[in-house]
């Protein structure tokens, strides 16, 4: 039995509001049960220098939490100096996942860089972060798009992202933040909207997992990203 | 002719709503006008060492902005390594802006720490981050009363702030960004509600003010604050 | 009665003397009774790159303590990896308040960079650093305007500040450590020669003020201002 | 074709030459083909602050490169203040692998870190580190063992990693570094003496994958981990 | 011939004014030449966590150099958020040059940190730094025998430093700076008042020396050294 | 006696293995008894700010040890967000070093740097980096004379190190950890293949010495780096 009473194969409820802040390209806040998160999308007609000359563009990414986003108190990163590492794990994920579904010599040599921060968290910041990252990033490329900048849509898919898991011996979808605390095994998922994968991070601590079990993870993540891509349609249009 | 088409003395709208994230003992999301900014205060059985055993708490407050909330992307302070001196700067007023409102030996040995982050930028958003601590602070104080941990309330009064400043030769209340850029001349008000001063700073960016301007502005500002402490008062009623 | 056996509105004694390192373009020590402070003004033909190209030149500054300025050693900030809060506010207002007295169109695109080291502190060091500054400044400009490097003197006036505050329940001029680490209400005020005012910081600690005794207290401040210019023209003719 | 001629499941030759180090409790320089890394395992009579009183042991990770471990120049680390996103990465997982094979109560209250310096780097780095430092672990194991300081032993397995990728559109084996550069999918592969998993990452870069290319993947990776469990059961015997 | 004219074993001018701080335990401004050092030594009644519990005393040394303290204005390394190579190397030869001349033993559990920093430099900052750094250590040592701290002179003896070179193809004593930045060999040496050495530093930069040239050094650096170590005694007592 | 049963004046067993990295254009591991340094020379076809436009090449080097080279572990510099006091102190000895050594001009406008990382220490791990740093730069130096890049030889000699001190009274050559961490005397001797000096370093620490004593360990020096030259000229031969 979850926690939260869901049924294994049970995603939270997944809310995702669009044109949240005046000064973004592109943004959304996107709630998956109590994780919250403010996503952006800023469009710069440069890009970085390993790029320059490339005729290609650029999608990044930076995440950070609030310091009152958990349930006791984080000390601010800004006050510490450095981005810890599983910010920088985070973010360089996020990135990666948004990279695979765009065409960059479609977007031309211009960067994308999509913030995700954490309003609230209850497990999942990062699958939530790709799936509203994207949004963010969709109603941005459609702004180049509308002003004629680009001519052909650099966004081949969408790009969502679910967490599945081995809860009490049993394989769970979209794992909450009490179920990621127990869970012996978890994973990351993230594919295109037709179940084509990306990035697969599959990781036990204290535990390990057989193929049959992975394989029973990713139905589960097939069907997750299924709901999540309609929530995205449902919002961009 | 102020380019929001306000009266000179008169205020954004402001809204101000609590409880938004589950994890906080006291929380707000203050609008004034564009400016957003999200306030959570966190309460902690513990003080700074230069408090301990000194039967007095410790109010502190950090700051900090959202990379896209403000018109072009800044660079987020986590990756910089550091915050810049305006973050510092603004953290420390705020701070020390709430502690004149607090009875710290009624408050008993424990700190509260209120965040304030700017999730969408539009001028003031030191003012708005005073004005919603408030509120953030009055919350999790209440719950402090309620649970027995402390039996006299430490908030000897509310706290509030506004901008005031010199644009296009006239004193004008609670200026935007369209005003603060052009602004020879603005100050930022902390007032407790019965208007009494607890700090006042005033500068001039390539101009200077005289005294009876000075006493102009005052004048406003004593206005603003008294609508600033109402809308605090219906928020946490 | 204060500490020092001063009345209420006397200053400390003030010297100001010129010329003491051979490598500035402009250098004083200035002596607010115990508070001694080491200015120098070096000039850059060059501006910060936000500058560029705009016609106009800048003024800076920046601020240190020597490790044992103060009553016990402080931290060397160079080994702290980092300027504390406190420095960068300081540093920030001294540059802020130079700027004000100096038209920048006069100075043509170069650089001054005003450096206040604090030798020994008792209180006011911020205050003797721009007028110490100012003096530094003044000098430097003189250089560059007998070379000929520029033509018209782009210093628009005097620029000097004083702190003030209420002590025992008295206002008082030109607070000293002891009387500053008691006050509960200070202000720094910097003013042209005429009185104009750049800018106006009155902060309580544990207290509040009324605008009746932010009067009293402009009031000691201008006095002060207007000996600090005579001792100003006196070092620099 | 492969670059060196390798058929599509077959390893690069791999030498654990142990006991480079005098000082090191456990010690190797695990050779996969041109990837050399120089593998330590320390033991300290201490656990982490979140360890202590549990019962339990650590074991955690470091990984560097030296600077010219590459075919042009990498910046050393030490001198950019900090470690980059990928080292910390890296380091993560190396740690969380080799505990995964662990029984942390057995350990006892210490820790085990194990550094992995990479000599000279051509691809599967990563995989290197985790493979020569469990060689590094086992052997410090046995010097507790021998002692007498634990009496069962901890290791419940062998761990090893392998990567597998899609090159030229095949699956293949333990990508060398031409392969790595150029493969648009690749994994790395954590598991146990037996198959069992502790860590999948699979991640592509300007390309997609199928569920049934992930499992060609994973045949190969399984064939891969066994022969380096025989590599490293020969070291250590 | 010299640039200031001086013979080959002349020194500069040395002046030793003591006493320039009101909040150290002990304090000069040494001048050599237009070399100028403020030196404060500080006494703390605590010892760095190597030397707790060891029954014996600890002294160290900051060294630092004011922006404008050369003919053009360095960074300021507070704001480069660390001290520079040159900066560690020159404090810790102070420090280490100041302990051979200290019985540690009799010195007691506490630790005098001797500040340098550097007013205005025209070469041999290091050398008036310790010549100095070694009055201010004189002074507060006394001040610890006159409370009677401690009864037993814990000073075995002065300790000075003077530079000499190879310049012009001549060996002279005490460089200043335009003789500093063409020698080919300079050589700094810290001596006992006897003349035993405690430190002797040759280095060459695009040149090299013989045995013979370095004897000739050491009899100019004997010379120098005994006029230093009558300066210091002059100036304390 | 000594600890290792060697003369006074008897080095430690030197070997110099070269051409252990590929990607290197110099490389060797250098072997003094248990000092195991690795050592790296990486040509790069541009020279630092300050030698653009020179004509002249420039040779820099960095110095690292691994955490666990040394009896307990080290931490991690890249870890500590800096490299440490003595770190800077002995790369800057290698870099100045090995350029006096160095015909700039010949050299060309371009950069070698030399990297030495400490594999394993036993005492005197500077003296090896420079010696078998030579032996990188040499070879690179070699492979810039192969491919025409440069017509003349830019190394005028070889450049060799080696450490002596005073160990129970007596001078001894070539110190390993256990006699460096009694000595009360020791210094780095740095030379030309012709006994031609180029840095001296000779400190106490809770000693002092005569010249007498500088004299002997020269005599020392001088025979240990004929021994070394020798060592250098077989491994590049």
């Amino acid at each position: 039995m979850r926690p939260s009473g869901r049924n294994l194969d049970e995603m939270r409820a997944v809310s995702i509001e669009t044109g949240i802040t005046k000064h973004a390209e592109g943004s959304c806040l996107i709630r998956c049960g109590d994780t919250h998160v403010l996503c952006t999308a800023t469009i710069e007609e440069r890009v970085p220098p390993f790029m320059r000359n490339s005729g290609q563009g650029w999608v990044t990414a930076e995440y950070g939490m609030l310091p009152r986003s958990t349930s006791s108190r984080m000390r601010r990163e800004a006050t510490q100096g450095k981005q810890g590492g599983r910010t920088v794990e985070i973010q360089r994920l996020i990135g990666r996942s948004l990279r695979a579904g765009v065409d960059r010599v479609a977007l031309g040599e211009r960067q994308i860089t999509v913030d995700c921060d954490v309003i609230q968290a209850d497990g999942g910041t990062r699958c939530a972060s790709i799936t509203g990252g994207w949004v963010a990033l969709r109603l941005a490329v459609n702004k180049l798009l509308k002003s004629g900048a680009i001519t052909s849509d650099p966004l081949i898919s969408n790009v969502a992202a679910v967490s599945c898991g081995i809860y009490g011996g049993q394989p769970v979808l979209d794992l909450d933040y009490p179920e990621d605390s127990e869970a012996g095994v978890d994973g990351n998922f993230i594919m295109l909207a037709n179940g084509q994968m990306i990035e697969t991070q599959m990781s036990a601590e204290g535990a390990t997992y057989s193929r049959a079990q992975m394989n029973e993870l990713l139905d589960l993540a097939e069907k997750g990203v299924a709901e999540l891509v309609s929530a995205q349609n449902a919002a961009v249009s």
